[in-house]
């Protein structure tokens, strides 16, 4: 597709109509995976909590986004979108949403999207910045400037530049790069630049206009906590990463899925009767060797942890190190959350085309860069995305996506329903900002227990689950409001 | 076993060398199932860090609870034990105990110990008291007096005849029992008033001496928390029952291996496809769950809680109301923590001959009062602790161990290598609050992170389990020392 | 039990009442998990299809032969019993069959039978002997003389005896013992030595009268087929043995079931988290690595057919030679059917206090001979069937059931419901050589295809399962009838 | 690709370079995931078995089978391939062949392959004509006429055309097509046709000249059996089919590969806690119960065999009938080898947007023509091979490659591991029938069972199994050779 921003009010040229049906296609089959955004929008389409909302959203615009998004507006809200990742837009899904429901491609009728797979890094922080931009918005109510008043954050991005923003403006001045700068900082040093030349004080009024914020991942919850500490933070919080709903269904049950969905994608190799080895044992490693052991693989577990370590070992796994093992290794996970686990001296000691996959949440989870200053290392590529590595010592490795997420770069990331639980977790977090102030002074939070337990229960029906109702008596014997919540906070499921 | 008590010195007339000699036939063989506790008398017995720690023990008289007496002595406590249950008394082991490693039935140079399978209520409230009276050892030490500074308790039925008899020895006098007393607690009072015909400040000074206790059960860790809220706790206690590897190992390793067990030896009956119905998915229920599917069982399970509803669904059972599938149930595990599950309509709708199992903890998951009362129902003794109860429906249902808790009923309990992690928690509780008194002011607290993960392990060599090291840049990048502890508290494990 | 044979027409003095109604308690409760049996009485029982059939049967007198017995009368036989096995009656069970349902110790209305628990090898010979007298009948019907017509064999004991016994009243003498004859080959030719004085023809008569034997194990089977093989079979044969039915359940879910039982029973170790080590990857082995990595460990598997092995590599077990990885080994299972797999170098290798369990059919499984014959080991009785071996390298090794079946030994071998499978293929046999004698010239049958789908089918109901119709259409297409046979024959299930 | 057929010599016009040298890169990770067909080349490339032999080859012409291909030309055949589907050739194999590991484009030095994707009817039988088409290699060796001499076939389409050609020269004319002959059978005739006008006796040559075919499925033994007991085979077979190595392995592991493979390839949806329903337990059907429960699927399972029930409910599925659950099912498989096994009632019935997958072996497990039938149903495609049937109920249904096998059209088929068994199965079928013409005379064989366990020998140490090894007492005591064979022939595994 050649996505070219047009207008603040409509950034795509939405050239091919069949790109947006092939879309608004896709958003059908999502809303009948996603049953708790579904749910949200048949209990509060009538009361209309978000009206008034005007939503900055980043965050990866996929077709289950996009279901996100029309359930925000279905909520009264109104929204203004862009990616959180170069390249996790899916064109059809950003090309669908701006149509809208009962849009056409010449009328459009959606919510302006600021996304296109392929962005480079100066196009992802201008299309950041059109979030924060409701000129058209303020135009067509006659109102001298709107903003925005909510963000839904995915890694901190757009919070990043309000709080940087603002800084900036109260100093005056942007300061020029440092030599440690990374190339992406520079690029949002510029885009604040070219801001404060055309205004003084635009992201402080933003800052103080914003009600609140809702975070979807580790990252971005980590530097949310961050600017917390260091007083810094200007709006409430809320932590939607560590809802139960979210942070043990969308690592466990998530990689579950699009691990081998990724494997086989990339490789068609059979894992019946072949070593798999997963570094961690974390949610994602639980889940990761779950789907191995489920497809007939063997599988060898590593953990720093020793709790992780003994919880492997009793589910039957074989614990070891990896170098300990690494000679008889097929397919080699790494999901750990921390860096250079899969090192240069592992990568030697494989078999033959032995698979290497990261599901971890970073890209050093394997050090690809000793392996590509590595003399002698050939690199072929067996299709994108799929490259065997020539390695001196004669043997080859198959690393997939680059050594970055796999289950996005050769699968298609987590299935809508578990995507589901997360959004939900996000739209009712909105809500709660939104619509209760009060109840959240600056600081971060994490959604309360009532509403984790509601995220469930809005996608037990889709699933036939009966839910068992507690009489009276044996809520109060074991303490609990029969409606719940129903464990103490420390519970670990 | 004709245990009587004799002496206080000696509790036990071990008539029987044989069966003190097969206890500690028993006991070799436990300790190399409780790598915990070994580690343990390995890495203090030199150090004696309990030495002159006087340790008033009240918890199930087991082989396992054998080892865990023996260690707390190696690490150089001083100890008097009783059952902290009627039933649970493993004779061989309570002779063992008392005879000790190097004793003989006529030499005996073990722990004092008071306990014997069946007591009566007025033997067991008996045998609690005499743990708290160390006039022997007065004696011994020409001493005045010599009270514990320690509890080890499993319930709280130790600690709670320690803050009766001071309140009581305050008020100058134990009340006469109200008119709904259990029976039970009239016992105690007249245990009480026993005491306070003979002392009037002996539980006070107990109190005053008490270091602190440490408490094995959510039941006891439940009054815990209430004694505190109430400002009523006289001393500091460590819950043991949140460590991580208490509540995560115990309830669902300790399950998936007794629950498969006691159906066995009470039933025969073939689980392999078989409808199991589980009622209720938290640890206990996860555990029992897992056995029976892999024995080829058809789980269903049962919930309340939408949360753990969903992750049984996304395990892959069928998550339905009891009412909805009784009638196809043959084999009906309750394992909730609430009364009443089992209600009569279920029992009167399962199938001929289903079995009925409780893994519970509480004794009224099945409303067996109900069954007893029901007109024309009969009970046959198939055999101990095994009844069919024929209904007037022409059925019957097979209820084990009276409706308790058949994995100690128609078992033998969690094995060895599980109670190893829990009392592996107990021994350092005992000795955080023994040697560092100034850290736990009176409050109730949990086990530090890092010596949760050092009872996880203590038990990795024993399961060949190889653990992976953090590299010192490693640790740094996600902010944890490399040693540990690696969690946050909220982690979920 | 003070059990003694008293006259041919009551075998048994039952002394004690209670010990007959335990019995009846117990065949109550099996015959709800046999349906197949049961069924065979509602559909059989007016039709009597046994009626006129004498049956000396020869089978373990357990609980479920009890139901089978029943059966068999139920269907119109008349029979008379022994076990094949000096070990493995239950009294019990015995007592309820010569009570029989409507009998009383008084007035027995059951079944002769000949059996109890812990004969000496002359007992067992004289109890088979016995199942081949019917001069009470005789005498009762004023015949001259009646022998049975049918045999119900299990290991060929009672068919070897028939044969014996003819070949010698041709040849006019019994011949001496030879040198290398065993034990109980001796008391054979004894107890043919003491019939051939009574009678010169006895056996003749008998193998002439006979029309049939059907056969329940792979050792008689084998024995049949050499019979046959030298042209010396007396009467047709079936062999039930190789029903589907039969060997992929009785072998593979029945030890699922009661491996893990006997190791409980036996040792209460926990198996989660362990190494087991599965000898043999046939059905048996198949059952026991499934039920081991159900209950948590890792499971390595050896074998020495490549098939096999690769089955179970493509089933995610490790595939290793037993001394490649002796040294990790916490429980060893062998049920490989040869002998020798477990040799004293394994013994010697294993971790300390190791499990050793044999559930393969021969003793020989494990060198027991060799263990008892090295120089400082020493045996230790934990309790029956559970024996500690200190080894001279100073580790123990733990000897299940002295090396022979621990299922049977250290737990109550299969269950009902799969006993249920095995028997409705015996009476199924039973009904055709002797209803269609016509069908089966001397030689050895299997059981054809519709009636091995028939045993199945008879056993749906009581697990809830709704079987699908072929349409007639559907069956034409692939070439069946719509009520089966459905399979080729060499199709492997 | 633009495939045209170009001259005898070098069917394809390899335009593309980089397609040719994509197809290597496949090859050669293909060649690490067939160790049989490897290990037969090491084996047998010096001996060159089948110098001589010039083999007919007709069936996939996948990547896997150029794997094939090129070991038969390792050991000394030439080779002449065309695909058995029109759609099932991956073009850059195919290319890969031609061009051969040493050739170029420019000067191929491979194999003749006729076989592109996307062929007519008209193309596919001048494909399969071409590879009896020896010419050029007659031309070559200055030989009046070569033909060849074996045929590897899959369905049996080459062996069809010689046998009817054969007929058809000796009855001197091909007949007119009958009214009721297919599409596909019109064009058979007229190829042969076209064939006598050139020649009276080229496929009687053939068929004088063939000293065997070997076949891969079950069509197309089922035609030859048909064949031979017609007293019209004119050359022996071997019927691959039925080795334990490809029958049960390519079934039950194959299909756990490629199902869950296809459903994410097709529609990204979720298995976890999803209702999936499989149709059949037969290889095919426990392989895809297998995968699904191992991501949490909920399966339950129908069949017509009771046997194959028991099974499936000792397994711990729940067993019904398809009309009985069909509103709970999300996901409906079927792999039962029958037709109308899905039928318009059960797609009416199913849930909203309810996913239908058909893996077994026939286009008709699916009633697709009702479907197409029906009044008001309407077809959206989502993606190629993926729809969305909307119902006149308001419901959809999602089909996967309209209703074809899934495996193949939404995933890639079996896997290379699982495909080397059946290859290698077939390579030493070849060098059977080739080099022992004395050993089979005209008949259908199966593959003797050494050569089976042979097969399976060849792939265990890629999985680095160790196979165990019997003493000669051992193998003496079970009475089979130390090298095997091991079992008898009705063996189940």
């Amino acid at each position: 597709m050649s996505s070219q921003p047009l207008t603040t009010a409509l950034p795509f040229k939405v050239a091919d109509l069949s790109l947006a049906e092939a879309g608004r296609h896709q958003l059908r089959l999502a809303e009948n995976e996603m049953p708790g955004l579904m749910a949200l929008r048949a209990e509060f389409g009538a009361a209309q909590p978000l009206a008034g909302a005007r939503i900055a959203g980043s965050l990866h615009m996929t077709v289950q986004t996009a279901v996100l998004i029309e359930t925000l507006v279905a909520l009264g809200a109104e929204v203004r979108w862009a990616s959180c990742n170069i390249f996790s837009t899916q064109d059809e899904a950003a090309a669908a949403v701006v149509v809208g429901p009962n849009g056409t491609v010449a009328e459009p009728a959606g919510v302006p999207v600021f996304a296109w797979k392929g962005e480079s890094l100066e196009e992802y922080w201008w299309c950041t910045d059109r979030i924060f931009d409701w000129s058209a918005e303020a135009e067509a109510a006659g109102a001298d400037w709107i903003g925005p008043n909510m963000i839904l954050d995915d890694g901190g991005d757009a919070t990043l530049l309000v709080h940087q923003g603002r800084e900036y403006e109260l100093a005056g001045a942007v300061p020029a790069a440092a030599a440690d700068d990374s190339a992406e900082f520079r690029v949002v040093l510029e885009t604040l630049r070219r801001s404060l030349e055309r205004s003084s004080d635009r992201w402080t009024r933003i800052a103080d206009e914003l009600q609140g914020v809702t975070e979807e991942t580790t990252t971005g919850v980590h530097r949310l906590y961050e600017l917390h500490a260091r007083g810094e933070l200007r709006f409430p919080a809320i932590n939607v990463n560590d809802s139960v709903t979210k942070s043990k269904f969308d690592n466990k049950y998530g990689i579950r899925h699009s691990l081998p969905d990724g494997l086989n994608r990339a490789t068609d190799v059979l894992m019946g009767g072949k070593v798999a080895f997963v570094a961690g044992y974390g949610d994602v490693g639980k889940g990761a060797a779950e789907a191995l052991r489920g497809q007939g693989a063997r599988v060898i577990v590593s953990e720093i942890d020793p709790i992780n370590a003994l919880q492997a070992a009793m589910d039957g796994y074989q614990v070891a190190r990896l170098e300990s093992v690494i000679g008889d290794v097929d397919i080699l996970v790494t999901g750990t959350g921390n860096k250079d686990v899969v090192r240069l001296e592992h990568l030697l000691g494989l078999k033959h085309l032995a698979v290497v996959a990261n599901v971890g949440h970073f890209d050093n989870e394997i050090d690809m860069a000793a392996l590509e200053a590595l003399p002698g290392a050939e690199r072929i590529e067996i299709k994108p995305q799929v490259h065997e590595w020539r390695l001196p010592n004669g043997r080859s490795v198959l690393v997939l996506s680059e050594g970055r997420l796999m289950n996005l770069g050769n699968a298609t990331g987590h299935p809508s329903f578990v995507m589901s639980n997360s959004f939900t977790n996000q739209v009712l977090a909105q809500i709660e900002l939104f619509t209760r102030p009060e109840a959240y002074p600056t600081a971060v939070y994490v959604l309360p227990k009532h509403l984790d337990e509601k995220v469930a229960r809005l996608h037990l029906d889709a699933l036939g689950v009966e839910l068992t109702e507690l009489t009276p008596e044996q809520a109060a014997y074991i303490g609990v409001p029969v409606e719940g919540p129903y464990k103490v906070e420390h519970y670990r499921y």
